[in-house]
């Protein structure tokens, strides 16, 4: 898919998705509202999830006049209330504010926060309507995308949620200016992904934002967006090609799990993904025909987003052990995603746990190499 | 709509209902899976929720070969489960058991078992095929068919959960021989509620069990869910039509849920719907011209199946709290389904807190009266 085929964007009803309306930079909520409504949307009520890292003014400026008239639930971010507590909060504050079937929710937050409480909104009363604002680059580009909502249980990532498409998606640049950066390099290195798996003109143009870990304009977003709401309009419920989005997740998620549980080690989604990108990237190599000499190019751009990630040999038992609970696998066989080249990408492929820790191995030598 | 109109049954794939198959006394669970998999459906493996009160011998013939080959989760049945921790708990059960995308949960139980291992089932890895065996009246006639699974949270019944179909129901009559009389009232209310607002033919059939609580016969049983799958069928996200199955539920719900916070005075659920449908009915003389003299008919029905529920004027107010929570409210405005006359209900009505209030004082004077 090139990048000319994307779908001009227009600023109130973006034409970026056709799984559901993506604003951008409308810079405040009410317009994309207000849009719903005049598209045959009743809302009763209005209510927010609001990430605690979100604050400052844009964000007041942001609710405007829904921030004194909304009731607000602020939660942690991250991946702590990603879980029953988090579900069981929003539900509780729904509950107590009297949101009924036809209330929407908002959740201005991280990935994390969009995941939760995107979960909460499609069981409350059975689904209500939810906006998802993502203030993370990570969260604009990927989680808030799509229609898939999570939580984590027994220690494994996303094992249960929904598919439930948001009313709305509303992206904001402006949240971005606060952004940490490593959170920004994760964020970056899931549209690195979306490059390799679909376009590589994509690629080239995310790069050159990779080694200050900066805030790529909002065209690349917008970009960014557009290559995941394509594959996921072919493929909502993830039966095949939607599965080309998780190039990098099979071993990035199993590192991502084992490391959570180590004091100190735990790292971003994308800098795991990026590491797991590495890893599945050498197994494209050797499995589907991915040149060698175009995988070295590529190496030290996933090795620079994966530099947080400290993996050693001693881990690669526990991280397959992870890897092995993925809802990718199928009668424990561990699905995978590869690549045949940079920005075609292939799916429901089957791979072992000697190919993993061999793949793994090879990932811990080239971080070596690389310093 | 008439009985008449009822589709032929046939034992192995029934024509009961179009919105997923209903097999009746097929005597184990194995046809049922072979005749899912004769329709295409593939299944990597097969786990099984029981509820702790089901037991005996009949089960392990039902159960078979799987008896061995399957890895079962045992839970108490009741609401003590149907919350996250439930959820938790089945959701550990099949990640430790290594479930995937393709695996088939088998539950059965009382109706709040398969309530709580249907959402299970519809969130884990979003959503995994799940085949409901419902081990009460109450369960068979109403909680397995139609696709809502629910837990409780905040204090209220249901407020939360998701629209899913089974991939299957399996109804076995013989499960119901060791049912206490309790249990078997509060299933045939609800048989009686189909009658009320579709089939007064079908209101008339169920009469004659009620005073013995005797198990009614197959037939009636699944004319019952032959009713509840063809109002389903027409409406399965309950925009409009499907309302009329909360008849005796907006008051009944806030009976069970204030009942259940009382010690010694917590009630089946069917028994808090009799007393629900004989407030509401109340209503529906006073506001939608059901005749009066036809509702004297009817409330010596109603209390009979309502017996056990024991509700005085001083509670009123604290049932209204627990109403105004329902789901069925809109804008805090409270949703309410009446009769017309027997076999003809009506939906979408709102209520409010003054008739609410004279129609459970009604009530508790007509249970006074009745001893």
């Amino acid at each position: 898919m090139g990048l000319h085929n994307l779908n001009y964007f227009h600023p109130v009803n973006s034409r970026i998705s056709s799984i559901h309306p993506v604003y951008i930079e409308l810079g405040s909520l009410a317009p994309a509202i207000e849009h719903l409504k005049a598209a045959g949307k009743v809302y009763t009520s209005v209510f927010f999830t609001v990430d605690e890292a979100v604050s400052g003014s844009f964000l007041n400026g942001y609710l405007g006049a829904y921030a004194e008239s909304s009731p607000r639930l602020v939660m942690p971010g991250g991946e702590s209330q990603k879980n029953t507590e988090g579900l069981e909060r929003i539900w509780a504050f729904l509950i107590e504010n009297h949101a009924d079937r036809s209330s929407l929710l908002v959740n201005i937050g991280g990935g994390a926060l969009c995941d939760v409480a995107g979960f909460a909104a499609s069981t409350y009363m059975r689904g209500i309507d939810f906006i998802q604002v993502p203030t993370t680059l990570l969260a604009m580009v990927d989680a808030s995308v799509g229609g898939k909502t999570a939580i984590n249980a027994g220690g494994i990532k996303n094992p249960v949620g929904t598919f439930c498409m948001p009313a709305a998606v509303c992206i904001e640049p402006a949240f971005l200016e606060t952004l940490p950066l490593p959170e920004r390099k994760s964020g970056l290195a899931e549209m690195i992904k979306h490059g390799l798996i679909a376009s590589s003109t994509h690629y080239e143009s995310v790069i050159p934002f990779i080694e200050n870990s900066q805030i790529p304009p909002t065209g690349l977003i917008r970009d960014s967006i557009a290559i995941k709401s394509a594959i996921v309009e072919r493929d909502p419920t993830e039966k095949g090609e939607r599965k080309l989005l998780n190039f990098g997740h099979t071993v990035g998620h199993g590192i991502e799990s084992y490391l959570s549980t180590q004091p100190g080690l735990a790292v971003l989604h994308g800098e795991a993904v990026a590491a797991g990108m590495l890893a599945e990237l050498y197994i494209s190599v050797c499995e589907e025909g991915f040149v060698n000499a175009e995988a070295e190019q590529i190496y030290p751009v996933l090795l620079e987003l994966a530099k947080n990630v400290r993996v050693s040999e001693e881990m690669i038992p526990g991280i397959i052990q992870c890897i092995k609970h993925d809802k990718k696998n199928l009668a424990q066989a561990i699905g995978i995603s590869l690549l045949k080249a940079t920005g075609k990408g292939v799916w429901s492929i089957y791979t072992d746990e000697i190919q993993l820790a061999g793949a793994l191995r090879f990932m811990i030598q080239k971080q070596k190499e690389y310093v």
